[in-house]
């Protein structure tokens, strides 16, 4: 069944995709925009951790290596608010499909695994809207592990984990802590109705299957530019 | 009646002292902090958005005038949580007394007037222990101009509001501004318990006053080098 404006409170749309590191989301979300631009909708893409705001704070809190879990989880959050203050959510407004790079449940799994309080965090992005669309490129971590391995390159201090000293060695840490993101991911994903994607597919398959899903569930119609 | 170690979650005890620009909350905390020292108490001094991390953060925010009350509000959340988080609250287990210049009411207070829900601004600071002890500096609105005129200071763009466009004229905004701010921290002297100071007394008999509450109703022996 197709889902219309009713029901939606802006009249844009929110789409999210969510993925460990090296799962593909980067491709697959700029697949999807050129795509939907191609069809002439009103698409806007925004990224994780890209407010220019904070960057600068986010960077030097990381630098310092000393960001408590709730300083860690507050950083983001500002980081986060402001990007959907100025952009998301003005363009949900201006009825725009909304392509998010991550959105809240990167900070939902991150903050978890950090130790904060679930009800907390929760209650911290209650001024987000829920997606419209989520989904989730599903990558056994050994695959995580073997795409960084085949990339050459080495997790970020972040990345791996390491301010939870689930281990001293860099890797190491790296594959407990995206297996316990994973595991969060997967947690979520009933409650939040993510799409599991199937990311051992080749790319172009994956596309294939994202937007049918997309196709399948919404009026695209909607967002062509010139209509609304 | 004293109150003593019972019903405290840590050793430590949390003063806060509130109050407009102006106020004489500086002096006030700094006269303390030398009578509490030179009686050998163990005494910590922490200052509203001092945190290293998220200063330049806040200053770059701050420039811009481009931020959201969310925004705002986080930012500001995050400084207090990297502070509490590092300073205030091990000070608190170590059994200090911890004097805080601004706690968590300025942000109530602050976020509120921009707009912030009141559950999202007090959810968001939950982390936060409740204060043992908090006082109000009780200053009328007109005598706060009176001594930003005395004083020839211009008012900066964010303690005058400007960001509300309450008033194009920055004084005027200020007015208004701290005016707000004053309603909202008598709105919740009661339910807080503040101690209301009348901040028109000389600084001496303030001390005197703020001094005798804090003999009267804490047990400062506990705190005592030495001891605990």
């Amino acid at each position: 069944m197709k889902r219309n404006n009713t029901g939606r409170k802006y009249p844009g749309l929110l789409i999210a995709i969510e993925g460990l590191n090296a799962s593909g989301k980067s491709t697959q979300v700029h697949l999807l925009y050129e795509w939907l631009s191609g069809m002439h909708c009103r698409v806007f893409y925004s990224q994780w951790n890209t407010s220019e705001i904070v960057n600068e704070v986010y960077r030097r809190g990381k630098k310092t290596k000393m960001l408590t879990p709730t300083t860690f989880s507050l950083i983001q959050a500002t980081d986060f608010s402001d990007r959907y203050d100025r952009q998301i959510l003005p363009m949900l407004k201006g009825g725009f499909i909304v392509l998010c790079d991550q959105y809240v449940f990167t900070s939902y799994a991150m903050d978890r695994i950090r130790g904060c309080d679930d009800t907390w965090i929760r209650g911290l992005y209650q001024f987000a809207m829920p997606a419209d669309l989520v989904f989730y490129l599903n990558l056994p971590i050994h695959l995580t592990m073997q795409r960084l391995h085949d990339a050459r390159i080495e997790p970020s201090y972040f990345d791996a984990g390491m301010d939870l000293k689930l281990s001293q060695d860099l890797f190491e840490s790296y594959r407990l802590f995206q297996g316990r993101m994973h595991n969060e991911y997967l947690a979520m994903a009933k409650k939040y109705d993510f799409q599991l994607i199937d990311a051992t597919l080749k790319i172009p398959e994956q596309q294939q299957i994202i937007r049918k899903m997309l196709q399948t569930t919404i009026d695209l119609k909607e967002f062509k530019e010139g209509k609304h």
